[in-house]
């Protein structure tokens, strides 16, 4: 099986300074990895230099004369950046040359390209973008994040089918937990979008466990695989929470710092200190993947650095081993039919 | 100016266990208030005890032969359980015999028989929930917090007006930094009604910083006073956070719990960690108001200690002392005319 991924090497806050070392990281951490690092070949190769010879056909650099800024608007990235390195490494799995693409460059853009290169999963109304947090039981997968701001109760329901697929190949778990984002369990909860939704789940074969509120995002009292909501919900939850964990860290900070003894304090705690903020390191859940599409795309945070660009390569392979894509194309066309004949 | 507040007594997951010592605990910081302890008389005697000649005519007892269930549904309640200690507490205010009502119980109940009994102010579409979070600059009030799940433009740049002049009188700022929660900072990100909301909040007086993203409840950029939202959006934003801080806090305790080594390193870091958690203490931030009606009521978290329902007890005080109900619908009645002639 062909494991080639398409670096957008120039995206995102940092470019190839972060671009490279990841992908270079990535390629020795895992031998049936290739990778296509798109961007300016001259830059490319100085960044590079000795690493080229050490891995031969698996490293190659496919130019590209330019490169989408982070505020360029969707449209106009589209229309006049046709050899941005992020619209060839879409179209390098467009073409079926890499097997999936992973950028940091700009969300708008990102989506906007991706949907008119590589064409929507026929029956599916609108993609949605999918990331994992942590939570105390592990982590939980969360869409949509951002794509999506007015859902349908058919989109969420596209959601979770979509998702489902995902979560059973990367997690390699049968029945994925479902749960739909509200702001109360009970069945009178919510807006009329998420009510409809549960009733297309309830008559789904999804393994659907009903409402959850904002907490199931992290520390809820059960544990759920799969956390579905609309993309201005999803992203406002994201932001509050990441908002959440920079108080805490900055008041934890400040508390360790107001004195000697407290520094005293804060030196013997240290380590274990850095064991727990390495258990809830940001870098270590980077990368959002775009369902919805024919072909796999997954986005970087833009101020990604090494690790966590590393995180969001390591993820496409994940999911192109898992054949993702196929899967959910699949299942889509099953649950449609399983719809038009209920 | 007197300062005279009704206390569901009966109502939240403990009742009077709570509500009992909390009010207490009130009457002796504040000689000017006067509380109306609303619920079963006799058990109510039994727990005051030795403490009703202490206080005199500041502490009233108010028999209700009812009692709110915490799950009971709002319609249920309002049509049989008119002597309920919690409708009972409200119809003081409607009476004039209270300035405000304090109430743990159901939040759907609160709100539909607060609304049956003292009724909206006129211009006013929904009534709104506010209360405050911690933030790195101290904390931030958000609005709408729930009793809303599909908000117009209106809906919101109301609730923005009438959380400016409570912000204005409990802060004892001039002008409030309003900011709009959306999923990005541009103008042309978010849903239709938040882009309407910006356009209202634009052309009115009120001090309007523009969309603010999620993490700005808690750690954004810059300090914004005031948080306006539809309640979906709020409501899983604010149990998103709960659940953030509940994982990091789990997370944390697990790290010094792990080895003789971490548990001497937590026990030296002891005062520190109990010195920030106090400083995010949820207790301290315990109050939700309702805003838009015609006479003050306030939310305490069903789950409330004496501690946080004393928190709740004494929001009510700041509230009072202001005159936010007052402020608020002169306000409403200026903002109204200045929309009409506009």
């Amino acid at each position: 099986m062909s494991l080639i991924i398409s670096i957008d090497a120039m995206g995102g806050d940092f470019g190839i300074a972060v671009t490279v070392p990841a992908s270079l990281e990535c390629l020795k951490s895992n031998p049936e990895l290739k990778l296509i690092l798109v961007g300016d070949s001259a830059l490319l190769k100085q960044q590079l230099g000795e690493s080229i010879p050490v891995y031969g056909e698996r490293l190659t650099i496919h130019h590209a004369s330019q490169c989408v800024e982070m505020h360029e608007s969707p449209s106009k990235a589209l229309k006049n950046k046709k050899d941005s390195s992020m619209r060839v490494a879409i179209n390098l799995v467009h073409e079926g040359l890499a097997d999936a693409c992973v950028s940091a460059g700009n969300t708008g853009a990102l989506m906007a390209t991706a949907r008119f290169v590589l064409k929507m999963i026929p029956g599916i109304g609108r993609p949605g973008i999918i990331s994992t947090l942590p939570s105390i039981y592990g982590h939980t997968h969360v869409l949509d994040l951002g794509a999506n701001v007015d859902c349908t109760a058919e989109h969420l329901f596209e959601f979770a089918v979509m998702g489902n697929e995902l979560v059973k190949a990367v997690e390699n778990i049968e029945n994925p937990r479902i749960g739909l984002l509200n702001i109360g369990e009970e069945d009178v909860k919510g807006n009329e979008q998420v009510k409809k939704a549960a009733k297309l789940l309830e008559n789904s074969t999804l393994n659907y466990i009903g409402f959850v509120e904002g907490n199931s995002l992290n520390a809820g009292n059960i544990k759920v695989d799969l956390i579905v909501c609309d993309g201005f919900v999803g992203n406002v939850a994201l932001k509050s929470i990441e908002g959440a964990a920079k108080m805490i860290g900055t008041l934890l900070k400040e508390s360790f710092s107001k004195n000697i003894f407290t520094k005293l304090a804060g030196f013997v705690a240290y380590p274990v200190l850095k064991l727990f903020k390495d258990r809830i390191d940001p870098r270590l859940y980077n990368g959002a993947s775009f369902l919805g599409l024919k072909g796999l795309v997954i986005k970087s945070h833009g101020g990604a650095d090494a690790l966590a660009f590393k995180t969001a390569i390591q993820l496409a392979e994940l999911e192109v081993k898992h054949n993702v894509i196929k899967k959910i194309s699949e299942q889509v066309e099953i649950s449609l039919a399983q719809r038009k004949s209920a």
